[in-house]
């Protein structure tokens, strides 16, 4: 059950002038499902794109790299597929990665270059190219500006709710809009950009501005989120700017520079946390701000020492406010030096433990009330120094088991 | 279900010439259950420990630490409650532990400093030391050499499964018994030794030789098992050397050293084992070898990257030979360069991947083999060096959650 997240109305998503998107049926994994997407840019659309860490990158994820180098951040079109990730795969599976850019491209009447490709689902099995490339004319076919909720329903693996975000602004230079879709529930870990996002602008902006964007926006947002630490190889996410619509940007001190960099990072944040709310067997959407530490690393480990934890995340499942795992957690965090007489936590306004013990005036039923909540802060305070960060995160329940016990079968 | 493990048989475990064990009923977390061990031991004894890395080290391993270092690493008696951790309970709780360890001095007979405190179960409740120190005359009053089965009963928590194990051999300088016991299910994450374990020998051992072998013994056992990552605040190894017996060691070139050595390893591999093999919610126990790394962190940390993937873990539960999480987590163990071209893994004997994907040899019905198996072998070649290591975890099973979701409740 996915947490406070519902499916996007479609209404609610701004078409982005300058971007099309059509989908179809390849039939990659499973007949019947939509499971392919292909969306087109204007001519003068710039790119920028943060990418999985992962050694066992993806093919795609590969060819994604070296088109946006030689591009340097030009975008006319791209497809996704769901059902196979294409990593793992080798020479065979580079190959099938660059041969799916060239027929959209020679379809689309673009360079091949410009167009990016994006694959997710199993691993390791070889990318079944024939019906992804024969599907790519079907979903041009359907190519249409507000065909954003669907496009968000066709790149879902395991997400139960398609993700979707929008905002709209109006600045001195003229009006703009910022739209974006994203995918992943399971495989999900920080740091390595996300599973796969795709933001569009219909301003015009610079592509260093926006490859400067678009990791600062990754960092506040999916570079924020872990469901189970699992770091996929296929992590992706693409920033694009159309320049279609009004506002037109030369740097980041344009005017409306500002507000479209704020409504970009809302849109990643509002996706990012999609992906957290419909976590692999979700129940609780928990939020951990760790404030007061000697520099960001520390705040980053305490944070994720918890977000990690399997003991905090079935507690939180059992809505228990079981204080000792929380602070066993920020013991192993690998803070050397920590002096556990200064930390501080809370669960959301309840102050729940101080010096190294039980706040005194802790009652657990303050604590039950907070945890049996959908929506859970644990703030940390460590009494260090200034850095803080926050980290999205769920709970640990018997779905999450299910799930991934099954996927494959 | 604990995975090949069956509660040991009394008449397997040597007593040890010099020891004693006594057990009672505190009714410390619940009543009638046996929850209380005092183990007295000979006036020469000498020992070592091991305890926590985690910054919310629980009161009675601070006391341990102290008295060890007090005495140099003479011991006379220990004492060990479950159902409650005496962790995260300030001052007080450290006056527990203290308090604790006077009166069991006090009713033996022996210095304060050369009795250690142990105790395991909830975190940040106070301890309720009266009935504790009740319990210890009864305790007391059932001493006895050949309690080493009833002992590792009384330490159990959230165990279903006691666990002991014990070794004798004869040396050229003369015969020798090794015998232990250790607890622990979930909280379990190497490097920070164990949860609860004690070992005792019959030779004599000076203290800076136990304490030697007592990290190297943690470092080849209790610091190579993983059930969940987390890092319990109470993990303690405790190894004692009676002198009592006929087996004298001046230093570990005397003869019999390396005999006794072998078997404290032994009896320390198998205790660290069977804790994995009960771990929370067990079906598989799993073995990580990891071979061919630049260096030791390179290979501890594939292997705990696996070892910790909570996808790698619910595979192992479904008995799925999904290669792509393995592949995954091998990718995101952090070794930047990685070639995964030189990348090898094996299930059991099966070559199941190479050269950065599926080897072509790889037949899904071998690898679904292994992986039914109740005890699998992951092997991992990375070919860069000539660095390995071992690491032996559970799968992640709906049991998991269950308990660990149940546990306060």
């Amino acid at each position: 059950m996915p947490v406070n997240l519902i499916a996007p109305d479609a209404s609610a998503l701004a078409p982005i002038a300058g971007v099309e998107l059509g989908v179809a049926q390849a039939g990659i994994r499973k007949a019947g499902r939509t499971d392919t997407l292909v969306m087109r840019f204007a001519p003068d659309t710039t790119a920028a794109g943060v990418f999985t860490r992962n050694r066992f990158c993806a093919a795609p994820v590969r060819v994604c790299r070296e088109h946006l180098a030689a591009t340097g951040g030009r975008l006319r079109a791209l497809v996704v597929n769901t059902g196979n990730a294409n990593a793992g795969t080798g020479a065979r599976g580079l190959a099938d990665a660059r041969r799916t850019c060239e027929r959209l491209a020679a379809e689309l009447g673009v360079d091949v270059a410009e167009v990016l490709p994006f694959s997710t689902g199993v691993i390791l099995e070889p990318l079944p190219v024939e019906r992804l490339e024969a599907a790519l004319v079907p979903a041009i076919a359907n190519l249409a500006p507000d065909n954003w909720a669907r496009a968000a329903e066709a790149i879902m693996t395991t997400d139960t709710v398609p993700k979707a975000a929008s905002r709209t602004g109006r600045t001195e230079a003229g009006g703009f809009a910022v739209t974006g879709i994203s995918k992943g529930a399971g495989m999900i870990r920080p740091n390595m950009a996300t599973m796969l996002g795709f933001i569009a602008t219909d301003a015009a902006v610079p592509p260093a501005l926006l490859a400067k964007w678009v990791r600062e926006a990754a960092d506040a947002s999916f570079n924020r989120i872990t469901v189970d630490g699992d770091t996929s190889t296929n992590d992706s996410l693409v920033l694009a700017a159309t320049g279609a619509g009004e506002l037109v940007l030369a740097d980041e001190s344009s005017p409306g520079a500002g507000e479209l960099r704020d409504a970009i990072f809302e849109v990643a944040t509002t996706l990012a946390q999609a992906i957290v709310r419909d976590g692999e067997g979700a129940t609780k959407f928990i939020t951990i701000q760790v404030e007061g530490a000697g520099h960001a690393d520390e705040a980053a480990a305490v944070a994720y020492a918890i977000a990690h934890s399997p003991l905090v995340k079935t507690a939180c499942f059992a809505s228990d406010p079981n204080l000792g795992r929380l602070l066993c957690a920020i013991g192993y965090a690998g803070i050397e030096d920590l002096d556990v007489e200064r930390v501080d936590v809370w669960l959301d306004d309840v102050h729940v433990a101080t010096a190294g013990g039980v706040h005194p005036a802790y009652r657990e039923a303050d604590g039950q009330r907070v945890m049996k909540q959908a929506e859970i802060t644990i703030r940390v305070a460590l009494g260090r120094g200034g850095f803080s960060t926050t980290v999205w995160t769920c709970d640990l329940s018997h779905d999450y088991v299910s799930i991934n016990a099954d996927y494959r079968s």
